[in-house]
């Protein structure tokens, strides 16, 4: 097989992730959202809002990771943030998602991407820090604007969504202090549930 | 209203591109895709698939193009490639759009995005020849993958697709020559009307 041959076949792969569901609702709160658009999304984000990262972020790099940092869904499944026991095998799961997904592209293409997804993983580059920020700013975005629907559907606490977001501001500490906001004010409408 | 609040606001408004449908389905001949899913899709294709690039491109260029380059379709919608109707009156319906949707964001930022989409439609540079054909053979990856589907229910012949793609080949000689050879396959098997 090419590598021509090989990119295809990775790029009708990756087509999969448009059937990969998410449990945060559209803001019109008419669907909920798969993970091509919620990459989609994030990427369009890392660039509009690069300005509010803490370090200076290689914008390309972070667009990138936001494009590819959930095809490992494909085989994993989306993993509910407060579902305790999926979150138990997640990241088994991801891992060997990862060798098979990439594995399918040129060895030097692989290598790139895998790193990149790594990277994300880690959480330690200023690129990882702020697509990690942004992969938990939209759904919270998202969640506001459709009247906290998923909130509500899994009956989720303030306090879980803090504790899970307890490293968000080392992405944009400006950008967390806005995401911040929004849930006090849904806990106060009571769409997130106070302990 | 701040900066911030414009780019929010933006970016929200963007959400809607996700209830955009377009006419292709996806490879799994499931349903039909949307058009923030295709537009994940390109600015992958963008950076997996740059070294096919008939002229240097700007890899991050090219993606910010991708990312952006249907969401006057929020307004305007998406007119089907062979709908002689709808096409006669698309360029004012997207002018308009476009001047609405980017002009909730900040000036600068504004004014550079609008250029962008301005260059995707005006296809002269090395960025947008390329986007343009990425999406022109996207769309024929996943009706060669889907059997044809959209070309059955509308009808379409070879030679429509021929005389929609006449420009294609000036962002990738080497993409153009196999998406070329699929569309000749299809017309083989009947998929694509033979005239």
């Amino acid at each position: 097989m090419t590598d021509f041959e090989k990119q295809i076949r990775f790029i009708m792969e990756l087509d999969k992730l448009k059937n990969v569901g998410r449990q945060t609702y559209l803001g019109d709160a008419s669907r909920k959202e798969n993970d091509a658009e919620h990459s989609w999304h994030l990427a369009l984000m890392a660039f509009i809002l690069s300005d509010y990262a803490n370090e200076r972020v290689d914008v390309l790099k972070a667009m990138k990771m936001a494009l590819l940092h959930d095809v490992i869904e494909i085989d994993a499944g989306d993993t509910y943030a407060y579902d305790d026991k999926g979150n138990e095998t997640k990241r088994e799961r991801e891992l060997k998602a990862a060798d098979r997904i990439f594995g399918l592209l040129p060895e030097k293409q692989a290598a790139e991407y895998r790193q990149l997804w790594d990277e994300f993983e880690a959480m330690e580059t200023p690129e990882a820090k702020f697509v990690n920020m942004l992969d938990k700013v939209q759904p919270i975005l998202l969640n506001d604007a459709s009247g906290g629907k998923s909130w509500i559907e899994h009956g989720v606490k303030l306090s879980q969504v803090m504790a899970r977001n307890a490293r968000t501001h080392e992405g944009s500490e400006e950008l967390w202090a806005y995401a911040e906001g929004l849930l006090e004010a849904n806990a106060e409408k009571g769409l997130l549930k106070k302990d």
